[in-house]
């Protein structure tokens, strides 16, 4: 597959750091944004933009704040000028809008802004300061699997107004089969003309990347993949996988597999992702992953039947 | 996905015997056997039907040759009344037409001949000689991702000619995206009025189950799996995703959560299968994993991207 127009974004540090807290060192991120600008990867994002007065300094690494200098000192003086764009997300809530810098005086070049359906409205105000402001922008609709139509629809009426560029089919639970990405991805489509859809998948079901390549053919043009799949329980779409699908002559999957197993692999001894039954089943059931998480970081582990018979039951009215 | 046509069949011991030569412990099967039987899967081919003077008994366990009074020593005296029908493979070139009692004799329902394309003709024999027998039969028509596309012609012209009932869609080598397996599967089905399709995906690309699915979709109604996706190499679509998945009321996904959990996680421990970059550089080449195997084996393991190139260069003429 080769279409001029994807655009490839490694999101390895922002929702790799949800399981670490950001803790990484500076020469493992340094490496990873070697690898990403030696592979053609259009994109990094390299974290969150968020409010010191929302998150301890102490909790989280720096990528959770993701100033200028801390960039800089980690990735050189020079990473605006290497190729590949930085990206740094804003989660709806827990940022302010003197957090972010004019843009002549940041490396970033694009904020990505999360938000729910209830808070499109506070979503796209956020991207329309940002653009003020001289930024690139995209908006993360996230848990979408748990939206009623009606208000997809009128999210998709906002957007339509608005000057948002980007808007991204996101599964955040792993829910999602392909019918489902077909289905969404073609109704933002027809609802946002002349604007541009990505899509973000979990990989719970082991169809991170399979839905990605859906997500494609049906004309999303940015896609989201991290080294190893790194991410939020059971992980994102392996960019290794995604880059060797993509058949652009820039991209070159080389340094992304030696990133994965230089740093990826050594990375997954010490904290753990991926594919596990407990995702799979909050994924099957459309639920947010955060039980599943609990589950797996128990001393010891339960069942994994009544692991199943509980979300189920959750998810049961009396 | 509920369609009542569908069948699932369960290939653990038989393909995962790939990556221990079948030295299952006796009480590891017969768990896999309750779990299937528990959770409604239709068929559990319990390994391969071969010819004693094709491979050494020292060497492999007792299901590289499926013997009913091991089965039965194993399974027990009533396996084949549990509801569940139990399959063997027979692979062209090492099994004998005397190796295969007449059915009256035996607990195994489903005798599944794999043959590669040039095989066709012997295959289908083979089919024909285990129908007259008393058995089902399915063909398992391997590396089709190779062929060229006159010769699938032809094969499929020799069987729908013939009395075999299913012709599984094979992705031997975890090659196919979901674009192959829709056309590959909507081919089958024109060239075979009357007849069953089957899909069998291998986990090279994190496709299997993705796969499962497209080839679902489009109409295949005989689907394999594995418990946590055990198999050749990076192994295969994983029973208990399928299971999950398929709404068809008789399925319960619980007993296939506890014997992941009980068996296969375990197990894990002592040998080594599943997603690994090596297995997925195989698989986009469109090569079979015996490399990838190789080089996973090896006691220091070589660079990937060294890897990439050698494979890669291998595929590339003089």
């Amino acid at each position: 597959m080769f279409r001029p127009e994807i655009k490839v974004l490694d999101c390895t540090i922002r929702d790799g750091g949800l399981m670490n807290k950001w803790q990484f060192e500076d020469k493992f991120v340094k490496a990873i944004f070697d690898a990403c600008c030696a592979a053609g990867i259009d994109y990094m994002e390299v974290g969150y933009k968020s409010s010191e007065s929302a998150f301890s300094r102490e909790e989280n690494g720096v990528w959770k704040f993701c100033h200028d200098s801390d960039i800089i000192r980690v990735l050189g003086e020079d990473c605006a000028e290497k190729g590949i764009k930085l990206a740094a997300m804003g989660d709806i809530g827990r940022i302010e809008y003197d957090d972010i810098p004019p843009k002549d005086e940041s490396v970033i070049t694009l904020i990505r802004v999360a938000c729910y359906i209830h808070q499109i409205d506070k979503g796209i105000a956020l991207v329309e300061h940002c653009i003020d402001k001289g930024y690139e922008t995209t908006i993360q609709l996230m848990a979408v699997s748990k939206a009623m139509e009606r208000d997809i629809d009128e999210a998709l009426d906002d957007v339509a107004k608005s000057r948002l560029p980007v808007l991204y089919v996101v599964d955040s639970f792993g829910a999602m089969y392909c019918e489902q990405v077909e289905r969404l991805a073609k109704k933002y489509i027809a609802a946002l003309p002349g604007k541009t859809i990505g899509f973000h998948g979990h990989n719970n079901q082991q169809l991170a990347f399979a839905n990605t390549i859906e997500a494609i053919i049906h004309g999303c043009n940015y896609v989201d993949g991290t080294m190893y799949g790194i991410g939020r329980g059971a992980g994102n779409c392996p960019l290794e996988l995604l880059i060797s699908f993509l058949k652009n002559p820039k991209f070159d999957p080389r340094p992304v597999y030696e990133a994965v197993q230089k740093q990826m692999i050594p990375l997954r001894e010490k904290i753990e992702w991926g594919f596990h039954i407990p995702y799979l089943i909050t994924g099957m059931l459309n639920e947010h992953p955060r039980s599943a998480m609990t589950f797996m970081d128990e001393p010891v582990r339960g069942d994994f039947a009544d692991f199943y018979d509980q979300i189920a039951d959750a998810t049961t009215l009396e």
